[in-house]
C-alpha cells in the first residue's frame, strides 16, 4: 500500500512534483498522486484529508503556487504530518507561495520545504517514514553517501575544464 | 436579515475587524461575525461558506493573518463575493498575510483590500450591495461627502499648529 | 447595455486585459473596454469615473502596472465597486503594481485580485452583479462546476505522462 | 508669492510635511500648505494642480502615504516639476509608499526623495528654484558648509563620550 | 527516553524555544533541550547530530535566526528528519532567518515551521513521531479538537465585547 | 552650451541612458553624456561635479545600478538638482539600485525616478529647465498633449484586434 | 599607531560604532575613529581614504544607513580592504543601508558584515590583520574558544529558568 | 603554495566562481579550488576549514546559493578570513543566498560580496593578501588605474554609436 499521498493543486505543478515521485522510487518508497485543488475541488480535498489516515497514508506531501492554501487544508483536516512545497511562481520567485505555505497560524504546522523543492519534500517524507521503518533509515543514509561522493568526485569534473 | 458576513481566523482579529463593524454600523447595513478558522475549524468555516448563500448572506467580509487562508477557502465553497482582509503581522508589516489573501489562482477571485483595511472592506461590502440596492449608494455618495469634507476642513487644523 | 466597464492604462496591457473580456463573454456579461490613463489622460479618466453610474455602468475593472494609481483614481470619482489588476512588471514580479492598488488609504476601497488575475477580476465582477443578478449566481455556479470537474479530470492526464 | 507649494494627503501626514516647511524656511523660500486628497478630495486636488502654474507657483512638493497617488495625480495636471514624499508606514517601513510614489510610468516623472525625507524634498525644490533663482544657489551653498562643518564638529562629540 | 531533540542556537532564543517545550510537555512527549552553535560551537554540533540517532532520539528541533545554518548543520550530519524553527528578527521580521532555514539545496531538508513557529515545531514534531506511536495520534487529534473548540468558544468572548 | 549632463556609471548602462538622449532631443534641450564611475573614476566623478555649476550645467542626470551611488557622490559635490536612474538588475528587477539611490540622509537629496525610467529622468530636466525658461514649459506642455492624444487614438488599436 | 580606521557616516552612529571599537580594544588592536560623510563631507571622505595607506592604516571600517555610500566612496579610493557595516533602519530592518553597502559593482569591492554587525566587523578586521600579525592569529584563537565556552556553559543557564 | 582556497558548493556554481580564478590570476595570485558542500560533505567541509591555516591557506573564498551556509561553517571552523560569494538564485536574485551568507551572528564573520560577486571576491582577497605582501598592493593599484582608464576610455564608445 502507497505511504506517502503526493498532492498537487493544478496539473501544471506536475512538472516540479515529478521529481518528488523520482525521489521517492528511488528511496523504494511507494506513493499516490493526486490532483486535489483547495480551491476549486475543497470538498473532495477535505475529504482526500480527512481520511488520508484510515486509507493508510502515513505523510502527505502537498505542493501549490501563489496564495497556496492547499498544504495548510490538508493538515487541517489529518493528523498525519503534512509537506508543503510551495512553487515557483513570476512574484519575486515564489515568495508569494512560500509564505501562504509556511507562515502557518499555532496549532497547525505544514512541514515546508524550498520553493520548488521537490525532492527534498521525497526525501523529508522518507525521514518521517524511517522513524517507524529502520530499513527506510538505511535507504537515507545510503542516499546521503551517494550525494556526498558526487560532490567530491565534481572535483574531478571543474579541473578538466 | 444581515446582509453580510464578517469572518475571522481568531479572535485575536477582533481589534481590527471591529472597524468593518462600526463602518458598516455607520453605513446602515446589517451584519453578523463569527470566528471561524480554516485551520481549526476547517469543517465549520467550509459549512458556513457552502450555506452562506442560502442563509441571506450577500457578502462575506473575511479577516486572516500570516498565512491567511480562510478567505481562499470560503471563497472556494460560495459563489458570492469575498472579501479578503489581510492582517498586520510582525513580518515585514504584513507581507506574508497580503500575498496569502490576494494571489489567489485563477477561477476563485478574493476581493483583497490593505493590509489592516478594515474600514475599506466594509465600505466595498457597502458599494458592492448598492449594486442592487440604490438607497445604499445614496449612503455610500454621503460618505465620500463627509470624508471629502473632513479633509478640506482638516486644512484649518495644520493652519494652527 | 454594458453592466461591466474595463479600463486600461496603456494598449500595452492589453494582452492581460483581454482575458477579463473573454472571461465575462463566458459568463454571458456585457462590457465595455477603454484605455484610459491616470497620468496621461487624467482629465478623461475622472470624467469617465464621475459618469461611470448614470452611464449605466455597475461594476469597473480597472488594470494598470507600476505606480499603479488608475484603480484609485477611479474609485475616488464614484461609488460604485471598483477591481484592481495589478499588471506583472519586472519588479519583483509586480510588487510595485500590487501595492500601489491594494494599499489603499481608508475611505476609497479597491477590490484587488491577484498580479495579472485577469480572468479573476471578470469573475469577481460577476460575482458582484450575481449579488443583484441572480441569473448571474447560476452562471457562477456552473463555472465553479467547470474547473472542479476540470481538476478532476486532470489525475487523467497526469497519469498518462 | 509663494513659490513653492506644499500638498499632503491627510493631515496626519503634517508631521513629517512640517520637516519641509521648516527646511524651507530656512532656506528663505516661500511656500503655502494644503491638505488635498488624491482619493478623497480628487477634484480640488486636480484643480490645484491645473491652476498651480498660473497660479504662480513654480515647484510642488507631494506627500502622501500607503498607496500614494497624490504625487502622481497632481504631476499628471501641471507641467511643473513635481517633489513626492513617500510618508513611512507600517508595511516594511513604507515600502507601499516607496514603490507607489517613484515607479510612475513613462511621461510623468515625480522626482522622488527617500522615505520620510521632507527635508529633502524642501532642499530638492530650492535646487529647482536656484536654476532660476541665484541667490538661492548661494543659500544651498551655505546650507551645504553649514552641514560639511556640522559633520567635522561632530568628532568632538563622540570623542567626548 | 527522550525523542525530540531540541538545540537552539543561542540560549537568548529560548524565550521561543521555550514554547516548544511547554507545547511537547502537553502532548506528552519526551524531550532534551541544548544550546549548540553552528558558528560558535560547530564540532559539538556536528556530533551531537552525528550521534542523535544513535542516542536515542528519533526527532530534532533546531531553532537559529539571522544566517540561521543550525537546522541545516544537523540536517546534514544525521538521517533523523529535523524540524527548523527561524527566529524573528529585526530585518523585515525574520526574513533572513525564513530564508536562511528553508531554502535548504537538494539531497537535505529542513522541515521549515514559520517564524517564530515555536509550538507547531512541536506539533510537527508529534507528528512525525505519531507515525511510529500510535498513542501520540490520539494526543494530537485531542489537541486539534481542543483547538477547534476554542475558537468555536471565542464567539461568545467577541460577542460579550 | 548643454543644459543638461548626463552621466552613466558604466559604458553598459547607454543603453537605458540613450532614452535620456532621445527624449532631450526631442525636447530640444542640449545635453553633453559621459560615463564616469564613482567607484571606478572617484577623483573624476567629484571634479566633475565640483566643476559642472560653473561650466555652464543646470541639472545633472545620473544613471548607476546596484550599489548605485553614483548619484549621491555627484549630489554631495554640488549646489545643482540631481537626478537619479536606477538601472535595473537581476536583484528583484533593480531593488539595490532604486534603494542606492533614492534613500539618501538628510542634506543631499537626489530626485529619484522609476528603475529604467530614463525618459522620465530627461522630462524632469526639462520640468526643471522650465522653471527658468518658459519656452520649455511650452514644449513640456506639448509633449503631454501628445501622450494624451496616443493613450485616446490607442483605443482604436485594441478595439482593431 | 593605529592599523584600523573607523569611519561612520553621522554621529548618530556612534551607538553602533562603539562595539566595533570595544571588540577592537578586547582584540588588542589599535584604532581610530573619525565621523565623515561621503555626501556631506565628500571631500574629506575622498581626502581621508587617499592617505590612509600612507597614514599607517592597515584596514578601514566604514559605517553607513539607508543609501550607504560611505564603504564604496572609501573603497573607491583606496587599495586598502574596506569593511561595510549597514546601519539598521527602518526600511524593512535595514534592507536599504545592506543592499547600497553590499551590491558593490566589479571592480571595488566592500567587505560587508550583517546589518549592525559591528562585533564582527572589528573581528574581520582583526582577521585580516592576523594574516601578517601572527599574534592576532592567537587572540582570534582565543575568542573564538570564548565565545564556544560560553555557548556551552549557557546550557546550565537555560535549565536554571 | 596557493594563498587562497575557493571553496563552492556545488560543481554547479563554477561558472560564477571560474571568475574569481580569472581574476587571482590576472592579479598573480596563487590559489586552489574545491567543491565542498556544508551539507552534502560536511565533514570534509569542517575539516578542511579546521587544516587550513597550518596547509598555508591565508585567505578562503567561499561561494554558494540558496540556504548558503559553506562561507559561515568554514568560517565557524577556522581564524582566516572568510569571504563569502552569495550565487543568484531565481529567488528575489538571490535574496535567500545574500541573506544567509551576510546576516551571520557575533563572533563569527562572513566578508561578503555582492550577489555572483565572483571578481570582488577575488580583489577582496587580493586587498586581505596586500596587507602583508606589499607587492600585491602595487598590483591592486595597477588594477584600480586599469579600471579607471577603461571606465576614461569608454566615453569614445558611446560617442561612436
Amino acid at each position: 500500500m502507497a505511504k506517502v499521498a503526493i498532492i498537487m493543486g493544478s496539473a501544471s505543478d506536475y512538472g516540479v512534483v515529478k521529481k518528488s515521485e523520482e525521489m521517492l522510487e528511488k528511496l523504494g518508497i511507494e506513493y499516490e498522486t493526486k490532483v486535489l485543488s483547495a480551491h476549486r475541488t475543497p470538498l473532495e480535498a477535505c475529504e482526500f484529508a480527512l481520511n488520508a489516515d484510515s486509507d493508510g497514508f502515513e505523510v502527505i506531501i502537498a505542493a501549490a503556487g501563489k496564495a497556496a492554501h492547499l498544504a495548510g487544508v490538508i493538515a487541517a483536516n489529518t493528523p498525519l504530518p503534512v509537506i508543503g512545497i510551495p512553487i515557483k511562481t513570476s512574484f519575486a520567485g515564489g515568495l508569494d507561495s512560500l509564505l501562504s505555505v509556511v507562515q502557518m497560524p499555532k496549532g497547525v504546522p505544514v512541514a515546508t520545504v524550498a520553493v520548488d523543492g521537490s525532492e527534498n519534500a521525497a526525501i523529508l517524507a522518507a525521514q518521517i517514514l524511517s522513524v517507524k521503518y529502520p530499513h527506510i533509515k538505511d535507504t537515507i543514509l545510503e542516499y546521503k553517501e551517494q550525494i556526498h561522493d558526487e560532490v567530491l568526485s565534481s572535483n574531478n569534473k571543474i579541473k578538466g575544464e
